[in-house]
């Protein structure tokens, strides 16, 4: 099936695009906002929509909502419909587990390689902060272009604004080419979460991006680089694939998926493939890891609190409070309050990142109905 | 209506036993547990009883219910009613507003003067605790014994354990007399609250006890001495008075109520009346002031937290907890957690004392229906 495509690339070469959108996540860090049965793609945590439909949201003009694929718990594939009436009920793919984004990638890829062998596919988290549609739009645009060419895979860099520790990072090396106005460069080298030291020093360097986790490429490339780097995982997409040909994947995928290597397209490929680009953005990103990340987008007082509650707060500096119902603080600092109307946290916010301790601890004390 | 006598004070002598309770306070400091409609002597803040009801069961073999009264505001005149079903309806005594302590107890005293012109009258509180029942039953029929001389404003001290400044002090004098085993003493000052360093000063000369707002005299006294330091007051409860005389006094109490002057006990009449004794209590005795003063009363784990909530704790020390929904917390110290299913509070612990500062900002913010 052929569908009219969303975009223009380079010099009026027009090619097709596709999407496979990863919304496997468990959103453990916003409880108890999100929950196993409703994550953080699926909630509205910034904006009238959810994460999950901003993403696909931001790719009108881009890519057709045919083109697009939902890779997702299979739990979740209902409210993935629910959420995107506009894109075809059979892209919507669901795992029977999660078993990390190589899998989930080498599954959205062979949906795409049934529409085009040789199309472009870009893999997006379904759960990131854009600031700039727009030019998200424009460097993945490029980054479409240049993997394209069928040599490389792409990926897009945040340009760094701050020694983050919470995300990865990739040394740039010298420009390859410049696509659509949007200039790839030579990925030297991935770097896995560093300590704060470390992170200042790729800061201060001006050559280390952030990892987005934003992954462009030509489906027979990574086809190919799958069965050279992950060949376990290749040969339990071969099975699917098969199946897929037949009509009917489910049962294969039940049958395979538990089996698959469980390891991150970053470290199973990324790490490891040669020829990788990477196209710096400036679109503004966040991957709203945390609460704390909300405090970059909601709006704040002139204490810096983030208030989504009705109530009084005296002598409150820097909190986050959520809650469907009234709150009144007094003289609390840098503290995480969010009540779902159920359950409770309160956290301080240097230990944002943990609260997925605090689900474990809750399942583990016989309160896992609360998770 | 004379009833039977509820205990033996000295040596054989016989003596009818009323207490005034003062339950009109609204507990501001307890939000959101306690509420305008519901204040903290109606709650269990310390067992399977309310504070009012801990309250008048502790007179038990002292006091008979017949013999109790209870000052309360008119809106809770029910309440009490319902809580204490054992003591007569008409016992029950509501104000139309807050006068203050002084105007409370000369009411009270009005009741008590109509069963018994010479009758000695215990002042309570309706929101203390109290450790030993028993204790406190000796010490309070020695202070009976004491006023029923008839020349003695009688108030029981609390040998204080801390530098607190949250409460009042007294100044022991030299000692009076015994009775029932219990020494009486001159109180020679009434001084209000200190800051930290003349507490911690108070504390060290050992001839300070706390004021507890507790006070023992016979009815004809207090009304002599209101006459004499509080003529205006006075006067009001001569009006309401000869209502009484009539069998109906409500609309005198709701006419000259309002005008009454709004003071306490403590500073109207104990710091200026002469001839005041003062009995040492060692009862184990907290005016649970605030939500930090349940952490000396309840339980407390390892890490020094008082948890009335069901969830799960990490890395958290001295917080007090209380939610009839799940709680989770996680690296936070110090903190007050109260959530009575409506609204929350989190405030410092530090900042106890002025919860009620929340009860005013909720009001002005025009959230008064929660407080």
């Amino acid at each position: 099936m052929r569908y009219k495509p969303g975009y223009a690339l380079g010099k009026g070469e027009m090619e097709l695009l596709y999407a496979v959108v990863l919304a496997g996540g468990r959103g453990e860090r916003f409880w108890p906002r999100s929950r196993e049965s409703c994550p953080k793609q699926f909630l509205k945590l910034l904006g009238e929509r959810t994460m999950l439909q901003q993403t696909v949201d931001r790719l009108a003009g881009l890519v057709d909502p045919e083109g697009v694929f939902i890779v997702t718990g299979m739990e979740y594939v209902d409210l993935v419909r629910q959420q995107l009436p506009g894109v075809p009920a059979g892209n919507v793919i669901g795992e029977p587990c999660g078993r990390d984004t190589a899998a989930a990638v080498g599954l959205g890829a062979l949906h795409v390689a049934r529409r085009d062998e040789r199309g472009v596919m870009l893999v997006l988290p379904a759960d990131h902060y854009i600031g700039d549609a727009r030019r998200f739009r424009q460097v993945l645009a490029g980054a479409a272009a240049a993997a394209a060419e069928g040599g490389h895979l792409v990926t897009l860099g945040i340009k760094p604004t701050r020694p983050e520790t919470g995300y990865g990072y990739i040394r740039r090396g010298g420009p390859y080419k410049t696509f659509s106005g949007v200039t790839a460069y030579l990925a030297e080298q991935f770097t896995e979460k560093p300590d704060l030291e470390r992170a200042a020093g790729f800061l201060a360097q001006g050559n280390y991006l952030w990892n987005s986790g934003m992954f462009i490429w030509r489906v027979d490339l990574i086809r190919r680089l799958i069965g050279e780097l992950l060949p376990e995982l290749d040969r339990g997409l071969r099975k699917i694939d098969a199946a897929l040909a037949g009509g009917e994947a489910g049962p294969a995928v039940e049958e395979v998926y538990p089996g698959l290597p469980k390891i991150s397209v970053d470290y199973g490929i990324m790490e490891r493939a040669p020829n990788v680009l990477v196209l710096p953005g400036d679109f503004g990103w966040d991957d709203v890891g945390s609460w704390t990340a909300l405090e970059r987008h909601w709006e704040t007082d002139a204490a810096n609190n983030v208030l989504d509650a009705r109530g009084v707060f005296l002598d409150t500096r820097g909190c986050l409070v959520s809650s469907p119902r009234h709150v009144a603080t007094l003289g609390v600092e840098d503290l995480i309050i969010v009540d779902n109307g159920e359950s409770l946290l309160v956290c301080h916010k240097d230990r944002a990142q943990e609260v997925k301790k605090v689900v474990q601890a809750l399942k583990e004390a016989g309160y896992g109905n609360l998770t």
